[in-house]
């Protein structure tokens, strides 16, 4: 975490300075914003916190409830989205209080008791395997409550319009904000008071029943299965041993998927409750708790559950439907897309899986800074297009694997040829449930896979898979990648050749290129700005942290910032030698020794791989997707050498 | 993180349900209180945040200050510090926001040209070996926000009143409330009024200047040496290539210690400025801080500085005092005592190895359950005799670490034999600076050592070293020290003979015991109270987590407690075998296999130690330090079996 830059800060470093719209936010929804979010869930709130990183943006959202949420449905979190909480500063705080899922165990009947179950199989959790981040259990109403604490402690001090009813949209052709709201106050002292709002973007993350959609004349494409399941939170005391692991139970007298809820003594429980008939017309949504608990025992025979409080439950039937397109633009119409769909407003289908909450978040940490990009003229509106082209088809993958998984999860015991298939089949597929499959196909923002071999362990399109190497100033070992926050910026990884700093090498050739007014930093960071406004540039060399000598090193990787001019310390890495205090970085993701370079996107996922010596691709890649600022720039602001402040004293 | 016990808890399950006098807390500082604390720094935060959990003990904290702290002077944080915090439930947001200190280098004069300084040795912090917890620099204030937070959220609801200032006290002979304390407010509305509140106990927590100190007629024995150091918090741009380590620069021109501080920018400058005159008579203490920085450049020649902020500064000269006894009562006066010195107030010494504020912490974790159990009936009052007879000797070795360490760090290169004595002894007394030196000796809170050899790896009178277990219940690898949080609770830990769960062994009989009427859990448990009230039971068993079956584990460790009867079910751990998910503790920490009982206090101290079959033995140390609360007892309420109340539901 890195603070005190513009100064001594007393408090908690957490809370940025309040800057642009944010320095006199309007307590009311005023008549005119940028970005209108509507719906303050998963996507919503990431969206939310993603923007209150542009403070020059003007963003408000919406929500129709008049207050936080108390009760909320998700509950499942992917390394993935452990991952993207460490970028937006929570991940230490949600994981001490989540439930991390550590095993898998399943169970079916007992061969020669059918109507008893027993444990068939213990699974390790994928998330061991996979990633630095845990596989974690945590209230989706916790989660929206970090990401509000985010939202409100960014710059833009974003905080959702409580008791704000999204009622219909218009896109119109021309003016500054041809989007035209209707909405409603739904309480406070304007409830019940209809009026617009106009805006140049809206993103619509109202849910499964969205309006936004409606409104934009999207539909939901697919259906509801005839299989109901009830589902409950409760506190409980049994027998069954395996309570507070996560286990498939597969019995005579149905199915179970039991999720250890955090706290250390919160259960969720799907129940299967069977084949609906075609003409049921929902009417089993209506099963009775009781029923749900009395079919709950059935099926746990000869284990029993004594519920003490039941805190939330609910049946539901299977659906899967996704959206065709997640903007209002269709192929021919010639502009960029004003409104846009996240989360389950486009994409819905059962929750045992785990996955919907984190999806959607996926979908907000994308659409966020393409945003923040185009609103604060860093980027041409046509970035905005790659929204629904990159989350369309993320959101088609995952109804794919959640209907195989919920069909997999609903079978009787007799068409179970091998016991150990659905234990093979999750651990199996883990990469997906993980978070870690989406890979982004090549775009403006996603560069050609001609250099791949330099970089194997950092596929194009997939996220950056961190690694840990040793911060040369301190000797600490770090993950590279949880260095970059969810601020917006671009990031670039320069791994250097084989020489040490200071010798000759391509690595110093680049970085004189890099700190040079023809790179692609000079010209794409504004007037003005710090020269780390809009690209992070670190470097990593191959030498232990303590051979690497930090007077050497290029100036392009000790860049000074800020009103007070400070250098910043925190962008030179070590990453040799294998097993010294961690594993060499080179060696763990394949990168060549003649160096490569690494782009990275302000959502983590990888955009580039290319030789030091390919500056000219590296211009052409970020000429197609960010705008021009100034035609020339000086190199480094020469704060550090040309001005010297007289020391000033704070007074105690 | 144990929540949702009482029933579903929806927002941060840090904040504690508000209990006792935390439900109606009087916005004023009342007349009459139970315990008054003097000062708001880390000793008489960590009072208030422990006394929180004792939501039936009125405590107040007084401070001149009018707000809180917005510069702290201290910073240096040990491991021990940071365990504490672990217990208090912050270590993990302060580690993100820390500099973890991971090398010590050292620099000395260059041989050829001595005139310049060149780096001479390079070590890895003492921390990495010592404890899992880091070593740390973060500003006092921070840590005093986070206490201050732990009050605020304990059942307590405990905050300062700010802007009151002590005047004096007087400990009268009878009352209920016999320590009269006279008051000033200095700020609000009542500024200016002097009264009296009356308090059962009194903690001068008011630093080296104590008023309390002084009302009580103990007096602060030591002095001050003729040597003065300059000391820093600066902003700098520098050539010097270690200023983001923590160094010893050991100069022709004198003598730097740099301790890099959080957020990346920030160092603190520790300079030399040499003797002082006999008749100086503090005039150096006006050194300006011009002069400071000046010195700083001559000693890092051939490196400089350029201070581009002051964020504080000062000039000391290095003092060392102890104060003789840490309470009211001298030997004979026949009764126990009623106010308490901590912190500065009783010990004083030089910042530079970085443990005033942690020693303070430790006193305040002393003497703050001590008080607890004293207030609320669990334990007599010469409970409260054990704080200075075991804080008081702790000083008094801080202060010859220090002295030792202070004046090795002023030394002049010519005093300098071996150029690698400063960083051996820095490496050879590691575990003093990391605060896990201290032990106390026996009492009536500490055990005698005849059984030591049961558990070599748990010394009594040291803190409980934590190590990793297997959660049984869910297979997660926890730190078992870790469960146990500053809740004022003893913690018991049963590690288990050789046989499995369910089968005949020494602990199925210590279980039985411990769960019946006869057993110190029983007698001193109030009545009505959860039966894991004052006692946390635990059991380790020898097995892998999944060769023991929960299901034939005793009862004693699957109690049931709170409104709703449920089990707790992270009582039972596994240890074995070594390597698998974790190392054995069995092997770690000397454990006998034929089972051992640890006994741990509520401020992580080992206090006893003894066979699983020394039942009497325990039952009477504790009826050597608590309160019989009744005479007989059930062995377990018997809740889960006999009420089975019908599901409620909370509506959405």
């Amino acid at each position: 975490m890195q603070f005190h830059h513009h100064g001594y800060v007393s408090g908690d470093p957490r809370v940025a300075p309040a800057a642009g719209v944010g320095l006199d936010r309007p307590a009311e929804l005023p008549d005119e914003v940028d970005v209108l979010i509507v719906g303050s869930g998963p996507a919503g709130m990431l969206l939310a916190a993603q923007l209150s990183q542009f403070p020059d943006v003007a963003t408000r959202i919406i929500e129709r409830r008049d207050g936080r949420l108390v009760l909320g449905q998700a509950d499942g979190i992917q390394p993935r989205s452990v991952e993207t909480f460490q970028a937006f500063g929570f991940a230490e705080r949600i994981v001490a209080e989540a439930y991390n899922i550590a095993y898998m165990n399943f169970w079916g009947p007992d061969p020669e008791h059918p109507g008893d179950i027993v444990r068939t199989a213990r699974t390790e959790d994928y998330a061991f395997k996979i990633s630095e981040f845990p596989h974690l259990i945590v209230n989706q109403a916790r989660v929206l409550d970090y990401f509000a604490e985010a939202a409100a402690h960014g710059p833009g001090r974003i905080a959702p319009d409580y008791g704000v009813e999204f009622l219909g949209l218009a896109v119109h052709e021309t003016g500054e904000y041809p989007v035209e709201v209707r909405i409603r106050h739904t309480a406070g002292p304007r409830a019940g008071e209809e009026r617009s709002v106009r805006a140049r973007y809206v993103a619509g993350c109202d849910g499964a029943r969205s309006g936004v959609r409606e409104a934009i004349g999207r539909t939901h494409v697919g259906g509801v299965s005839l299989h109901a399941w009830g589902v409950m939170d409760v506190l409980v005391n049994t027998d069954f041993p395996d309570w507070r692991t996560k286990c498939a139970i597969n019995a005579e007298a149905g199915n179970i998927l039991l999720i250890p809820r955090e706290g250390g003594y919160l259960c969720r429980v799907y129940v299967d409750l069977g084949a609906v008939a075609e003409d049921d017309a929902h009417h089993v949504r209506h099963t009775p708790i009781d029923q749900v608990i009395r079919r709950a025992n059935e099926i746990l025979h000869p284990y029993a559950l004594d519920v003490r409080q039941v805190a939330w439950h609910s049946v539901y039937e299977v659906g899967h439907r996704v959206t065709d397109r997640f903007d209002d633009v269709d192929p021919g119409d010639g502009r960029a897309p004003r409104v846009f769909l996240t989360g389950d407003a486009c994409h819905t289908h059962s929750a045992k899986a785990g996955q919907g909450m984190n999806v959607s978040m996926q979908d907000g940490f994308n659409l966020g800074w393409k945003l923040g990009h185009v609103l604060t003229g860093l980027a041409p509106a046509s970035l905005l297009e790659t929204y629904s082209a990159e989350r369309q088809p993320v959101a088609q993958q995952l109804i794919d694997f959640d209907r195989e998984w919920s069909s997999l999860m609903a079978r009787k015991p007799e068409e179970i040829s091998d016991p150990a298939e659905l234990a093979t089949f999750y651990l199996g597929t883990a990469e997906f449930p993980s978070g870690f499959m989406t890979q982004y196909g090549a775009s403006a923002i996603v560069g050609d896979d001609a250099h791949q071999a330099l970089a194997e362990g950092f596929p194009l399109g997939k996220r950056f898979k961190s690694a840990e190497v040793t911060r040369v100033c301190d000797g600490n070992v770090i993950h590279l990648g949880h260095h970059a926050r969810a601020d917006g910026r671009w990031r670039i990884y320069a791994f250097a050749d084989a020489p040490a700093a200071g010798e000759a090498s391509a690595l110093a050739d680049w970085a004189d290129w890099i700190a040079s007014p023809a790179s692609p930093l000079a010209r794409c960071t504004p007037e003005g700005a710090d020269v780390d406004a809009v690209f992070d540039v670190k470097v990593v060399y191959q030498q232990r942290f303590d051979e690497v000598d930090l007077g050497r090193v290029p100036a392009a990787f000790r860049p000074t910032s800020g009103p007070l001019g400070l250098t910043d310390w925190e962008k030179v890495y070590a990453a040799g030698p294998d097993g010294w205090r961690a594993a060499d970085a080179f060696a763990e993701r394949g990168l060549s020794r003649d160096g490569v370079v690494v782009v990275v996107r302000p959502d983590q996922y990888v955009a580039a791989v290319l030789p030091l010596t390919a500056t000219e691709e590296l211009t052409d890649f970020f000429a197609g997707c960010l705008l021009p600022q100034r035609e020339a720039a000086p190199a480094q602001p020469p704060a550090s050498t040309t001005s010297r402040p007289v020391a000033r004293v704070i007074p105690t």
